[in-house]
């Protein structure tokens, strides 16, 4: 953990619960010495997982002093039984650290479905709360994992007025991630001061051009959240809005989030590439966005990424039924700096064979430029292959 | 062909012309003796195939004597090349017919962006025509296909006044299926005597709940169209709106659509199985229709019909994503005849092993009631599989 910036005042935890039959980390805390200012942003599927409705109101409120996570049980189409189990969780852990239950955020990922014991709170709370410590961000990383590969943190250092402060950013998300939803959890920390509202507006800008701007496989899911803290233990001065230094954070923070989307898309179920769908020249960011999302969704193009065939015929296709108004004969399409398609058409197989070399790389850019005005958006996408198969037909058994 | 009924009046024929470098069939032509009254349906692409630039305007001009269809060559983001091969390839035919170039609708499928040359028609042609045969319908079948494993066709006869009419069905299409799309490419013939007025309706009807209603991976072609023609060579009495006769008619098209669009679902690039995703209890036949094919779409869904897995959660995750209002504390889901989830809550292991023998089979229903209305709507989908990946990744190499 010693080379990101952590962020003052803040400690960590993670255990195995015995929720993972694995016998692998499930069970993560994450505490702030003194009550924090918060933001969330939450999934907008209508079927909402029982932790999520026993955090919401509480994010709403502004503050937060600890998050307690699960991974292995979603808690999701549980019912009245699952919904108890979220606030039970959480009030045990009020017990322990000797604080409000109303400062409590809990989070749960893993399988929808399945009834989830209390038993593990039980016993694990207390374990948790000893084990306590400010370099174990590492471990409440791995233990929010379930297809993940591996653990995702990213962090960034800014000066403000009074000095430094740090935020730091822990994800977990493979399967299941897509546009208008979280990663399937992030929790972001940072010791500087901040009001709400400017998180609040900070996050949102931040979630929508990272979190928001990647896919998978298109799907949404029931626990999605993403959480940002502010507990102002730096003690630098407090960040105001329409600053510079409001500024410098909100751009730091993008820069946490978007490190953070990436590594969850180089590690969607059976990923062996990163892709930036940028599309150039759309009439307003929203067209941009939309072209540059039902690219980056298309089944079609995600598989011939996975072929490393330059199927520009594929992407001008999903373009054309994006709902974006578009003539067909003025885009351009470009992998990294080769140019494939040139007012809708082919330049030829000279350029083609190059464009192939460029899809054999770990990850590069396709380029759309619809020539139609200034604006431009990107998603970030992965390919579609065997393993994205492999795991996600056998995931339950 | 014997076991299917031939409509009178029509002949066909298909040849290899070279398009296709294997030496497959790869150029058709559909021929009624008489101009014949005619609909259509195209793809809502903003990328529009050089082929039906021609053919849209004299389709909806209502008549129609000959349909010539390529495969092996999209002939779309040919730019203006292209457009002049689809109108030069139509004039010859005209030639050879001896009549109307405004009497010929033309047809692409195959690979997009790469020009196509004129000689393939200009050989092509005058052995299509030599060849024109009544019992030739499954050499068309045949030439239209590009990664079908198999011809469609389908038929059906029915009672009207002045005797039996005919309705023979012709269609081709695996990859790039989906609902606001007709299937890449449709042909149906009758020789009932209708106008082109209740012929364009009953085939939009018809489309919407057969082609319209299939999904295989969510991508929409550039090329797509199903075509409609009725001739009036069986000499009964012409069908008129809102009759016992029109309704016949209306439902017998329905029912050789239906059939040809669960062959296509069937011949899904990859797919071993045929799941109806049946929603019941809805508001109105939209928010079923958009319910069905959210499920019907999802990756992660289809990805479990291949594992077979009952896995329920992501069925009401991908019901909580649609945008359609439901509660889902009511919803009940069921395969074939098992329910796994009652009021958005498992029925228990028992039911759900219960359930995994349904998935073991070729072809079954889930049904989702959601419990608000009496609306339903039914899409057709398939698994998501190793296969789907192998022919997608090496389409062009």
């Amino acid at each position: 953990m010693s080379h990101f910036d952590l962020p003052a005042g803040y400690r960590f935890a993670g255990i195995a619960s015995g929720i993972k039959t694995s016998g692998k980390l499930d069970l993560a805390l994450i505490c702030t010495d003194q009550p924090a200012q918060c933001a969330g942003v939450f999934t907008r599927n209508k079927v909402v997982a029982a932790p999520l409705l026993v955090s919401k109101p509480r994010v709403a409120a502004g503050r937060c002093q600890a998050i307690l996570i699960n991974s292995g049980n979603a808690n999701a189409c549980t019912g009245a039984a699952g919904r108890q189990v979220s606030a039970a969780s959480a009030r045990l852990l009020s017990e322990a650290l000797e604080i409000s239950e109303e400062l409590i955020a809990v989070a749960s990922t893993g399988v929808i479905g399945v009834q989830m014991p209390l038993a593990p709170f039980e016993t694990g709370v207390p374990l948790l709360v000893k084990a306590l410590a400010a370099e174990q961000a590492g471990q409440v990383a791995e233990a929010i994992m379930t297809t993940d590969a591996y653990a995702k943190i990213a962090s960034a250092r800014i000066e403000v007025p009074g000095g430094e402060c740090r935020i730091l950013g822990l994800a977990k998300g493979a399967g299941m991630i897509h546009p208008d939803m979280a990663t399937m959890l992030g929790f972001v920390l940072t010791d500087a001061a901040v009001s709400a509202e400017l998180l609040d507006s900070a996050l949102r800008r931040a979630v929508k051009r990272s979190f928001n701007s990647i896919t998978v496989d298109g799907d949404t899911s029931t626990n999605d959240m993403v959480l940002l803290l502010a507990n102002g233990a730096s003690k630098t001065l407090p960040i105001k809005d329409d600053t510079p230094a409001a500024e410098a954070f909100i751009q730091a923070l993008e820069r946490v989030l978007l490190d953070l989307a990436k590594m969850i898309v180089r590690d969607g179920e059976g990923a062996t590439k990163v892709v930036r769908i940028h599309v150039t020249g759309a009439t307003d960011e929203q067209a941009a966005r939309t072209a540059a999302r039902t690219v980056a969704t298309s089944s079609l193009v995600k598989t011939a990424f996975f072929g490393e065939d330059a199927n520009w015929g594929r992407i001008i296709a999903a373009v054309g039924y994006s709902g974006v108004e578009v003539n067909p004969e003025q885009i351009d399409i470009s992998f990294n700096q080769v140019p494939v398609t040139r007012d809708g058409l082919s330049t030829g197989p000279g350029l083609e064979a190059e464009a192939s070399e460029v899809l054999k790389l770990d990850e590069f850019t396709v380029t759309i430029d619809l020539h139609q005005g200034d604006a431009e958006a990107s998603y970030y996408t992965s390919d579609l292959g065997y393993e994205y198969i492999k795991i996600n037909a056998d995931y339950r058994t």
